[in-house]
């Protein structure tokens, strides 16, 4: 790592807990490696918190910028007076920098994160017919970020139906007649995990992969355990899978470029 | 340094301007050899925004502590629920932390790093009597440290005379007998600057060491530059002389056993 000195600048991560994050430990590396002089520290907030401290780092001179996580990503756009149409789809952002004028402005990286990841893995999601099995935070960020990429068919699932149809409902101003919801997961190409189930071992499986065609690709976006043992009973049937690492790595990058370091 | 992970807590730096701190390089060297996981970075903090930043970072979960530098440290203790009798003396903070209960404690080492550094170079105060020029920030700090270190006699000098001698009013309080205003220096031990002259190449001597007795100590607590005019003038004139640095770099392990750590 870089020597922190009086001129060094911040990049906070927000998070309740935020014992578990790994940007810092990521992007340092990456922004020492190129003698950037940023350095990425956790701050962990309580929900009732988030205020007091997002307007304080808002008002730090040498904050260069906010990553935020769970649960913090829906209501930090209250501190945010711009939106990009990822973070306003998402409902959701991930990342606030301060624009020239001094406003704030918040992204979210979670889907493109997610679709760099199945494009690296061999799997460009465009024309597929995709199932999303979770439409909460994480899922609210995938859906739009596919449909972005050209999937030709997104079917989304929850087990709070309800919340499934608002998004469907939500997105098909945007893209008419390529969502549906509840679809049977036999007829997808790929279908995802955006639920949390998976990361604790006494979890149900969030689908059954025998439901799935052979060829039909899994991915989870759970990252700890890296095999979730949805991927490992896909796998067993023959499907390709993909873990949920990809989808944080490949966000460092967009948030480099999103900071200007 | 240390890897920064999502356990690492922090220690905030705060000041405007906030470039030239030293604390953060410094601490974190130390830190880091000890293999102790926290963090210390500069917090850029604009006077009207001081509130606003403490706030915020009070409210932060893994925050350790507050460091404050010029010109936040008077301003600072409005923060502070408790506050050490240095702190009190002073008038002025230069350290925060939590408390178990919560609260927020602030304590000031600038007087106790001065102190400790003039016993390292050989000049222990007790029982002498040191002339101090310069009643602002620092100079309020170290005052009443000399006097808990023993001096016999304190003189202080101001060219706002009105300003030493509330200085010297407050801590007769506490120290009755031993405080004058005023006084000729030719009769210290010891001179102490405490003014900011000698920063800028332009600036006049805060005092002319040809007053002095020659076996007289001249000690500064300027840092850049290392060797003041002041400093070079006197050990021209044979007096043993003390550079500013000690006093910054003795306070590395006062603040660490304030924080803990």
């Amino acid at each position: 790592m870089t020597t922190i000195t009086g001129r060094t600048r911040l990049v906070a991560v927000l998070g309740d807990p935020v014992v578990q994050v790994r940007a810092p430990a990521l992007l340092n590396r990456l922004l020492a490696g190129d003698g950037v002089d940023v350095v990425v520290v956790p701050v962990h907030v309580r929900r009732d918190d988030l205020g007091t401290v997002v307007r304080g780092l808002q008002a730090t001179g040498n904050l260069a910028g906010l990553l935020v996580t769970v649960p913090h990503k829906a209501e930090v756009l209250r501190y945010a007076d711009v939106r990009s149409e990822a973070a306003e789809l998402a409902g959701a952002a991930n990342a606030l920098r301060r624009l020239d004028d001094g406003s704030w402005h918040a992204d979210n990286f979670d889907g493109a994160g997610f679709v760099a990841g199945l494009v690296q893995a061999g799997h460009p999601p465009d024309g597929l017919h995709v199932a999303l099995v979770g439409t909460g935070g994480a899922g609210s960020a995938i859906a739009p970020a596919l449909l972005t990429a050209g999937v030709g068919h997104l079917s989304l699932h929850d087990v709070e139906e309800a919340r499934a149809k608002k998004v469907a409902e939500r997105l098909s101003a945007y893209w008419p007649g390529r969502i549906t919801v509840g679809t049977e997961l036999g007829a997808a190409d790929g279908v995802v995990n955006a639920t949390p189930l998976g990361m604790r071992p006494e979890d149900p499986l969030p689908f059954d992969p025998a439901e799935l065609r052979p060829d039909t690709f899994v991915a989870d976006i759970i990252m700890k355990p890296r095999e979730t043992e949805l991927l490992r009973r896909a796998a067993e049937l023959g499907h390709p899978v993909l873990p949920g690492e990809p989808m944080l790595v490949n966000q460092m990058d967009l948030y480099r470029a999103y900071f200007g370091f």
